[in-house]
């Protein structure tokens, strides 16, 4: 079994996508990440869910949980206003880490190992022009390795 | 809204559940990862699905793609017996991280600053005495912040 056979459709964004539709279709689909795509449709990186939460929560709030608890309920929509005004290349973190991309013979070990290692419960798989040839998520893996 | 009002039962583990029953109640309840419980119901840690991944990919193969991708998809196995011969204890990383847990008046941006910086799609809920009192995961929060 290869990368290829895992692999399947998900809908995409683009750089240009506003932050609130990021998270909307996340919300709605029950992903466990989105795969954002450029204008070749190659991604252009790759964010787990927990990390589009990061496109909603101010960047003073998130390393610093004592001042994500003082501000108070009524002010949650904060959240909501931060996804609003932004696009999803405005929301992403300068520092870039390792994309989790593999080409369509990857193993699944190789697949299991590279989730792993960056915390990503969605690979892309690419083909040899670079563009997006499907993704691979973290239950369709383990359902394929333990038969279940 | 607070974490009281977003936590709900999920199924957990305890430290000396095989790391194979485990990977199959992630994988059967499509949940985006576990809570290791000790003795007393209180959270030992709290495994994100990709971390779940790591009990069964041997260490050599971890942090080097090189070496997950030579073993051959006949060995691809291998994975499962790692499950197989080990408790969820025995294969818990040597370094601990912050773990996400909340108190129960924990708020929304409060739930999810913790959520975007452990890099965990589910937090853990504890009562006064530490005990594990619900878990809150990504979708429902999402849902809740967006009302989808």
């Amino acid at each position: 079994m290869r990368a290829r056979d895992l692999a399947a459709d998900f809908p995409t964004v683009g750089l240009d996508t506003s932050a609130i539709e990021a998270a909307r279709l996340l919300a709605g689909q029950n992903l466990p990440g989105l795969v954002v795509v450029d204008q070749q449709n190659r991604p252009a990186t790759v964010l787990p869910g927990t990390q589009v939460l990061r496109l909603g929560v101010p960047a003073y709030c998130q390393d610093d949980p004592a001042l994500a608890r003082v501000i108070d309920e009524a002010h949650a929509d904060v959240f909501l206003r931060g996804l609003e005004d932004r696009t999803v290349r405005e929301c992403l973190p300068d520092q870039r880490r390792e994309l989790p991309v593999v080409d369509p013979s990857a193993t699944v070990l190789e697949i299991a190992a590279l989730m792993a290692r960056t915390r990503s419960p969605l690979v892309a798989v690419v083909g040899p022009d670079g563009s997006l040839a499907g993704v691979i998520i973290l239950d369709t893996l383990l359902d394929r390795m333990l038969g279940t």
